[in-house]
């Protein structure tokens, strides 16, 4: 890996920090957070700040530069990664470890008496923000907001900001005019007597607005804020962008402003009226609100609605799941033929999935980078392969296939795990586990109230059974033709590597779209998953206790599971027939669809793949 | 039912507040909670203030007294029975329903300007009273402490607190000596630099001293208060209780003081020291310890140590367990015969149960009251037999006992669910959901880490799928001759009558004694319930993900589930097998000791239910 020597911008940056240009005093220290003003998860390159000053381009992370110190905080995926990326201007500071200190209690020890540490209002969420400020203030230092971003001052060549063409989500995919949700959300905020709604999030403007754009990678959001008032809607973007057909689209109940002018007219239209904010929404969202007026909500009001799709966006759904199917029964069955030749690689297989979507109709992009990985590489639990790492799928290992794809009428995120020589007993008994984790979850009945975190169970009881377990969440939302990752509901506890969060705590009911997907990864050696996005719809119970409402999950995704990797001694009947009738209907369903575009071999290979076991 | 006429009562307890006794001032109100000082789950009768004063019975509710009204608080358990019992001075306050006000809100509502209110500080917890008090001082009230308790004022002949002869628990069967646990409680103390830490709890002082006795029903605890300081132990108790035997048993470093001087001591030695308190202590005890020296948690260090059996413990768990079996056995064995003759009635059938147990040797008394009712009693869920409810056990009902003992060497608790006729298909289907749902459970292998309400999931599922559930807890941890509810271990989620409490958040560990005890209760019908003591195990697994324990629970509780209640169409090989397996046992365990007693039909009965199916 090429180091970035940084020794010329962090001077200057030091340069910018003492010449409080941005800030009231010198600045003994700045903080630059890895995130754009929207807490995206993916960010635009003119927003890797902390990757552009330190040189570490892993995804999460916090560079601080002081004075005479600049130290980059990251957590354990990342260690390895950063200590070959930083030069010697950066000490690497290892989260998680017990002797690293907190950033807080460190500029409390490197600092002179009463400094003033800076950071980017706009990068930082509000309850970040506090929690420094008080440890500043309990040691007689100040925090201040910088005017301006002091990187994008030491940044030349910096790259703008993306302009991608809005695209108008039709109203037979929407399912509901972008009056409909704002009324929607009025009357949510005429309940709780709030006034106006800060939205920050920018997969809920999109979905509010019923447009798309590719300003970010992998998700299709554009750049903007939006705030809706009890009789008002106002929409902060650059300007430029609303066409005369996105103007009529938006008609005139929205009042368009340009993107840098939210926080003026928070300040002068929202500061004394109850407002209801996102928690994680930014310091300078937040702060321009006085603090008695905030009514803050760690789910926000357009996360509550959109996570449950309507009938026109569930049947988006199923729509791009039936053509991603279709592309990665092309894709398999091309592996079968080819892997044996020896001249497949991890990067070439995932660019040979990408074309059979990109042949699908109505196909807009990846919906995240695809992992595609053969053998120990697969045992990195989020591995994507690069021309660095690249090596042949091999016959003799497993090859793990995770992917997904932003269609115009739904998102995908299907995982398959396979192989194409011959498995071995141990393999196939991790396999078999964790589909009988995946089938467990996928076939469970639940009633009304249950949250997503008390089914996770179901998916690991298999698995520990014998000792084994996994270190990942067991299912996300997905987002309708949206980011892939959709809060707020979520499957997963505490002892993963992710935690029991508010987000999880949300209960599941019909019209969601969450991922079932357990998985085994044995470092070094391989990693398993299967993953298929469930929809939740209202079960017709032969019983009604209490008259409560029950529920069940439907399968989305319709992409057969390779029988060579059961060992079907270990399936209880009520599984295998859950298995069998999960691949009639990827038969009935995805081959009807093969034979009509005239694939005939993937047809045939489809009808041998899904024969009853 | 008789109702009691309150009138005379509650003018004389006007009388008392106005008189400003025990107060600085009169009171307007008094708040009369329903509870001892030391949070116990059954109280003793002459703590029994709320139910003397308001002539309402129930285990649960508030009463409050104004200079002008009398109002009542309970919940929806208890809405029949209070409208039943409470006289014309009474109102009732439905708790739970919407146009229900507070209690804070209504004193705020009935109370003439600047009114004060007293509560004896002995009977209310700190954080009850906090929430209280900020309320009234809202509204320009006064919450104030009763220096006695002015319902004992009015209470003319009110019985006197028990004073049981103190039973030492002998090393053997305790399993670690008095002097042992407080080192190991000192060393907690010392880790979190604690000076002192005050026991409230009766069941963690009996536990503490490996003492016993039966001031309280069921419960086999004295009344008395523990402080445990860095190098002395205090032990609060009416010292006549304290023979020459006890006292050698204490030894000399156990410093023995009058009950009613911890609240002196607390303030003499405590209260500018660093104090471990339980967070639902009473106010009394809480403002004892200056606030900055206080240091509360939900679960208190005792608590943490008692709910994981040292190995005699466990020794003798099992041992009165298998006691409990063969009286139950006898018992099951007897109903068969005399049921069918249409004489067995819900209270002859509880009474003849406990007379097999009282033919164990080291048999104590029950560990709660008897839960034995036939068809459609059984559908009220905590249902016990009274000479006013009883009927006879009918052959074409089902039959549901839930019952346990107190052994000289632990506790009990098992509930089996029987017929002694023909069940119907429907029955023997939602019986056998209870099993699936109960053997899901038994048969967990699950990591550490995991904590209780992860797996309440799998013993609902089965009902889950055609659409049934329960509406109470699936386990609850077991004393060791003590407690047969014993927190802070508990298996429950939010959807069932107890909420997630932070009690239910402690990671299951081996050791632990818990209860699996999923039913299924349908109004006015019957009532089904399986239940036994599980205790948990270090289970060895073919593989160690990450180098984790893994654990499995073994079952405490040996009695044979009816086999006639099965649909075994329902149940899974796997389910099949344990049964199969736990019914062995069964037969190897308690049929050699029926043997070795000459109960030679019970022997024969026991064969015959074992039978492998």
């Amino acid at each position: 890996m090429k180091i970035k020597d940084t020794t010329k911008l962090v001077s200057r940056l030091r340069d910018v920090m003492n010449a409080a240009t941005y800030t009231d005093q010198p600045l003994k220290a700045i903080i630059i957070p890895s995130s754009d003003a929207h807490q995206s998860e993916y960010l635009v390159e003119c927003d890797l700040r902390r990757s552009f000053i330190s040189g570490f381009t892993g995804s999460a992370g916090t560079a601080v530069v002081t004075q005479s110190e600049a130290a980059l905080w990251t957590d354990g995926r990342y260690f390895l990664q950063a200590e070959q990326q930083l030069d010697s201007n950066w000490t690497l500071m290892k989260m998680g470890i017990p002797e690293t200190p907190s950033i807080e209690d460190w500029l409390c020890t490197v600092l002179p008496a009463s400094s003033c540490v800076g950071v980017n209002p706009l990068l930082y969420s509000s309850s970040s923000w506090n929690k420094m400020k008080n440890a500043l203030e309990k040691e007689g230092h100040k925090l201040l907001e910088t005017k301006q971003d002091l990187v994008d001052e030491v940044w030349t060549n910096r790259p703008s900001y993306p302009c991608s063409d809005l695209i108008i989500v039709d109203q037979s995919t929407a399912g509901s005019t972008c009056l409909e949700k704002i009324t929607n959300i009025q009357q949510m905020m005429k309940d709780k007597e709030v006034k106006w709604t800060v939205v920050t999030a920018l997969d809920e403007i999109a979905w509010l607005f019923n447009l798309r754009a590719s300003d970010i990678q992998y998700n299709p959001v554009f750049l903007a804020y939006a705030v809706v008032g009890c009789d008002s809607v106002h929409l902060f973007i650059n300007q430029s962008r609303i066409t005369p057909e996105i103007s009529s689209h938006l008609t005139k109940s929205v009042t368009i402003h340009n993107y840098d002018d939210v926080i003026p007219f928070l300040m002068d239209n929202c500061a004394s009226e109850k407002t209801w904010l996102s928690s994680n929404s930014s310091e300078a969202i937040v702060s321009s609100i006085y603090s008695k007026y905030r009514h803050m909500s760690s789910n926000s009001p357009i996360s509550m609605i959109k996570c449950f799709k309507n009938e026109s966006e569930i049947n988006g759904m199923i729509k791009a799941n039936n053509q991603d199917a279709v592309a990665l029964c092309r894709f398999f069955h091309w592996m079968e033929q080819e892997v044996p030749k020896g001249q497949v690689t991890e990067c070439s297989a995932a660019q040979k999935s990408l074309e059979f979507r990109q042949q699908e109709q109505g196909f807009v992009s990846l919906s995240f980078q695809t992992i595609s990985s053969s053998g120990s590489t697969g045992s990195i639990i989020h591995y994507s392969p690069n021309p660095e790492s690249d090596r042949v799928v091999d016959v003799n290992e497993v090859y793990l296939c995770d992917s997904g794809g932003q269609y115009r009428t739904g998102t995908t995120d299907t995982t398959r795990t396979v192989h194409f020589g011959q498995p071995s007993k141990y393999v196939k008994e991790c396999f078999t586990r964790v589909l009988k984790g995946h089938i467990g979850l996928a076939s469970v009945v639940f009633p009304a109230g249950t949250k997503g975190y008390w089914l996770d169970t179901l998916a690991r009881m298999h698995l520990w059974k014998v000792g084994l377990d996994y270190r990942h969440g067991t299912g996300h939302g997905v987002g309708s033709f949206l980011n892939v990752h959709e809060g707020p509901i979520g499957m997963y506890i505490a002892n993963s590597v992710r935690v029991v969060s508010v987000a999880a705590d949300v209960e599941l009911k019909a019209g969601l779209v969450i991922t079932d997907e357990p998985g085994y990864y044995e470092d070094g050696k391989f990693g398993i998953r299967i993953e298929n996005a469930l929809l939740c719809k209202s079960a017709e119970t032969p019983y009604q206790f209490d008259g409560k409402q029950f529920f069940k999950f439907e399968s989305l995704a319709l992409v057969p599971i390779q029988a060579k990797m059961i060992e079907l001694s270990l399936l209880s009947t009520e599984e295998l027939t859950w298995l069998n009738d999960y691949h009639k209907k990827c038969r009935d369903v995805i081959g009807s669809q093969l034979q009509k575009s005239g694939h005939n071999d993937v047809y045939d290979w489809l009808i041998e793949q899904t024969k009853p076991m």
